[in-house]
């Protein structure tokens, strides 16, 4: 499923399910263009590998199970960006390169706007005539909710997160891999064939997926010059440097061998091209990276694990 | 259903459901102790009214389909209000007679902890083995998402609700009835038979109810010596005092019209409860009210009408 052909979905989506008032143009505003749409490429990627046969009749219809999940996890990722960018959270001002939400309509506007998107997501998610429907509404719930990505914007929010590298990484899990899981596994929970052994494997690999994708993240955050005064606070990279550079190469390196295992080729395109970028922008930026590491560290392991990958 | 037990099941499910961390206890703080609990009390009563049989069963069980609704509602409920009290909303002080959430939490908690009822709502639902457990959903973000509630806080808060009378009635209709058809409507959905016919007509009831009760509450504000800015600006007794005192008396009949035929004997005496609180809070202040209206009206039909009902 190409890019374009999400965003259009999307954009069906909201046609749909919003009122022809000025407020459909916040939500918009705020949803499209897409940014990288990493996730709903993910369900996608994931379908066409589990089941080519279903995913060829599912691209037809914007209404398909997958179809409303895609848009459900990309609407619910927008919802926690509005709401993260709001300045009673981390006070930001450019998102997706342009202006956030808030800026340009206003607080109460951006606020509402997210609220909207939450809902919406779960409507989405309550159009789909798949049997496993409403076990897919439990999992997105769970995952996302209070003991999911909401506790881990709260960790990520007060001091807890720093306070040990075991909290830093318990942060990524779920403010940044409870996301990516429900892409995958709830994807994979509604293939025309139920496989608990896979859906255990695929929970272990969106589980890494999550954590590397962050942390890989983070240590691209520090080829800025200036860094902002949250990340100055937050990233393990500056507070837990020789822990976060071991954990960083064991999971990459368990999550190469785990992909191995499971074949998802082009799921593994995704990551691939998500890496490439990534790989890119450290070996560019190394110098910049290592002056606010303040010591010298050899990031040539964690670009090979990268380069290494599919 | 008491209130006590409904409260012992909201806590009941924030026990199960939310992680063991300090938030636990903003959670608590916004929805503990309830307030009227008249939301979840409808879904009881409803259920009580339509299908005593399967009420006396559902009473001792937390997780029955009829149990996860009333608490969804009023966790739904209860994020409504934490969204709404905020700086950039209503910018409120009090909210139950405490101190607002953000005022003892800070902001950022207090946005956290409504985003996180709201989808701790969408998993209470999810539990739900109702063979319409999946419909109630659609119903519950349709009715309360960018298209119902969230639509009426739009209004509410832009210029448009006061602009004319009939905005000030769709506002009601979203941003009070919805919730309180979610609760009566959804309740009759999970009962044993299926009754489309009912349905619709409980459909109307509860949209009535809903517009009734925020109208009545408009009137019953007006008691206070001092009105706040919003109230000021928004109160439609203030800014279209016949229309609003002619729709309150239509509105009020027909809603006794309608309640004779249905019979819902539980759910009327809720309902009585609620009218003889506002008729001795109205008949006590008559003289403040009026002087806001800033003329003499007759508001004896009004309270005939409310004690009139059952």
């Amino acid at each position: 499923m190409s890019p374009l052909e999400i965003e259009n979905t999307l954009r069906y989506h909201l046609d749909l399910l919003l009122p022809q008032h000025m407020t459909r143009e916040v939500y918009e505003y705020a949803t499209l263009p897409g940014g990288k749409l990493f996730r709903p490429s993910l369900v996608w990627s994931t379908l066409s590998d589990l089941d080519p046969v279903l995913y060829s009749k599912s691209l037809q219809n914007r209404n398909s199970p997958h179809a409303l999940l895609a848009s459900a996890v990309e609407f619910h990722h927008s919802y926690t960006l509005i709401h993260d960018d709001l300045p009673c959270m981390d006070d930001d001002t450019i998102r997706r390169g342009k202006p956030c939400t808030h800026l340009v309509y206003g607080e109460w506007q951006a606020l509402l706007a997210g609220d909207g998107l939450l809902n919406l997501s779960y409507q989405l998610l309550s159009k789909s005539k798949h049997e496993r429907a409403l076990e897919v509404i439990r999992f997105f719930s769970w995952a996302l909710g209070p003991k999911g990505l909401i506790q881990g914007q709260v960790l990520d929010l007060s001091e807890e997160m720093t306070k040990s590298f075991e909290n830093t990484l318990r942060t990524h899990e779920l403010k940044t891999a409870r996301l990516i899981q429900v892409a995958i596994l709830g994807s994979a929970m509604q293939t025309t064939l139920k496989n608990t052994k896979r859906e255990k494997s695929l929970w272990k690999f969106s589980k890494l997926l999550g954590i590397n994708f962050q942390l890989i993240d983070d240590l691209s955050e520090l080829s800025e010059e200036v860094l902002s005064e949250h990340e100055t606070a937050v990233n393990p990279w500056l507070h837990h440097t020789e822990q976060t550079y071991l954990e960083t190469i064991k999971s990459l390196d368990t999550f190469n061998l785990l992909s191995l295992e499971l074949k998802l080729v082009n799921t593994n395109k995704i990551i691939t091209e998500y890496y490439q970028k990534m790989v890119s922008i450290i070996t560019l930026n190394q110098g910049m990276i290592e002056m606010h590491l303040n010591k010298k560290i050899n990031l040539f392991p964690v670009i090979l694990l990268m380069k290494k990958f599919s």
